[in-house]
């Protein structure tokens, strides 16, 4: 029997689970969809029967427990607290996969799941100061500091995307302005299109653009055809990335960022551009020593490795 | 023989030592001028001549180590580090100290060791996460997350008073804009009373004041005399403080954040209209949750209580 643990990575759009050993190998792994909309329980059924069977096909498994990663999943007390992306309110997630699975169950947020990952698995391996930043529809981080996750007094801390870059900037959902993830995210780049369409009204490429859905790769696809507004609607979101990462530097000192997500796919695209911008807003003895990095980790590995952590390093 | 550590707090201007016990008794203290345009040689030899007084005049005191707090002062290399208010270069302090009295020297920032100080001794002994934050000349912080300080890769985290919270604002010293301590420290609060002189010319309170160097106790007399100008330089620094505040509050999500040093002692009259303000910048999850408050220890403690600590702690 080989003993798993079923790592768990909730998403606004998509979950993504697997069957994980104590290395790191995922001996299976698969995605459905989240269903936000839904009720939790129509998720969490859908996940045990699959698991279940995959559990069953193959008797040389043995779930040992189950690690989660969630949107505004609180580490402290197992609750999934009203993400605003799942119509869930709150949720104690933990002990209703105990209930089902008869197993430990831990909880934490999607981003320090991610961190968590790369820590044991990716790039971060060596890193003892680090700051992971998921970039989807919005951005979200997972903070190291000493070679421990920051918590917080609440479980709550690392929440970069509301961090605000300009007090008279773009409203946010969460009703404060200028918030970073309204520039740098799913989201933040709809607007910047958008704004780019009023301001560059002729423009061809724009003109194939719909800004209530872009699909990051679009433009990467256009800056690798040289498009200068490509280029530059990138050149806008990394100068936004790069005030944003710079708050964070000055706090926290890290030795890297480490960008994970869908929309971090853009890859040198983006990052190159904000490693140029990043010294405009740093003091001189942070200026030049800062690492800002791609994931290590093939997409979506990260997320449903971290979670497995919780069980596997505590 | 009591054994003593020799705990001292190298400001800009003053700096202030005191023979301290493993439980946080003072058993002697004194401040004397910190001479930061002459060598650095000249501190130490009056505070060695002082300290070694004080040990000779009393047998019963044993010293078993050395800790110190001071600008720039970088726990893991153990040299402060061109700080910019003395004219010191790159000192190895720990090294000098070492040769001179012949045991065990740690360093920190003067920051840190306040929130050491406050951690041991103070208000924070029960807290695992929060911001202690030095109001001098300019501003400090301490951060402590999850019961440990944080101090980053370089061990130069913390640096709060140069986050920016207003990308176009103030012109800092350090070449950025709109760094915190260009509002919230007493040179902050000097080029608000300027900026309030030039909007207000007739103004009785502020044509009483000397903008190249404000004693914040001024201030503080003229608000409990409700002075109208007065209320209303400290309401101004309270917004601009909790602007800051509330991106430090995103990324750490501290149970307080705590005042210490000299323009801290306008208390609620600067603290109050803080906690007023500090929920405008804050998302809905953190409004109402964070404590804003003073420093309990007295004057000058915390300080030499948290360099000591560096010893007495480890």
């Amino acid at each position: 029997m080989v003993p798993v643990v079923l790592g768990i990575d909730i998403g606004g759009t998509n979950t993504v689970y697997g069957l994980i050993g104590e290395e790191g190998t995922i001996y299976h792994s698969a995605q459905i969809l989240t269903h936000g909309d839904k009720n939790v329980t129509h998720l969490l059924n859908r996940l045990e029967k699959r698991v279940n069977n995959q559990l069953n096909n193959d008797d040389d498994y043995q779930l040992t427990g189950i690690g989660i990663g969630a949107p505004n999943g609180n580490h402290h007390s197992g609750f999934i607290q009203d993400p605003p992306n799942l119509k869930w309110g709150n949720v104690d997630i933990v002990t209703l996969l105990e209930d089902t699975f008869s197993c430990d169950v831990k909880l934490t947020n999607d981003a320090n799941a991610a961190a968590i990952g790369e820590k044991q698995f990716g790039i971060a391996k060596k890193m003892n100061d680090f700051v992971l930043i998921t970039l989807g529809t919005g951005l979200g981080s997972g903070i190291y500091s000493g070679g421990e996750i920051i918590y917080g007094h609440d479980s709550m801390a690392g929440e970069m995307g509301h961090i605000s870059i300009d007090l008279n900037g773009r409203l946010c959902t969460c009703g404060l302005k200028g918030c970073l993830e309204m520039y740098v995210s799913k989201k933040g780049v709809e607007q910047t299109v958008s704004q780019f369409q009023e301001s560059h009204p002729n423009d061809e490429f724009l003109k194939t653009l719909d800004p209530s859905n872009i699909d990051g790769r679009i433009i990467d696809q256009a800056v690798d055809n040289q498009i200068h507004t490509a280029i530059q609607i990138y050149e806008y979101t990394a100068d936004k990335l790069a005030a944003g990462l710079a708050l964070a530097a000055i706090i926290l000192s890290p030795e890297a960022f480490i960008f994970y997500g869908g929309y971090s796919q853009a890859g040198d695209r983006l990052l190159e551009p904000t490693r140029k911008a990043l010294d405009n807003y740093l003091m001189d003895n942070l200026k030049g020593k800062i690492k800002i990095l791609q994931s290590g980790l093939p997409p979506e590995q990260a997320g449903i490795l971290g979670a497995a952590s919780l069980i596997w390093k505590l």
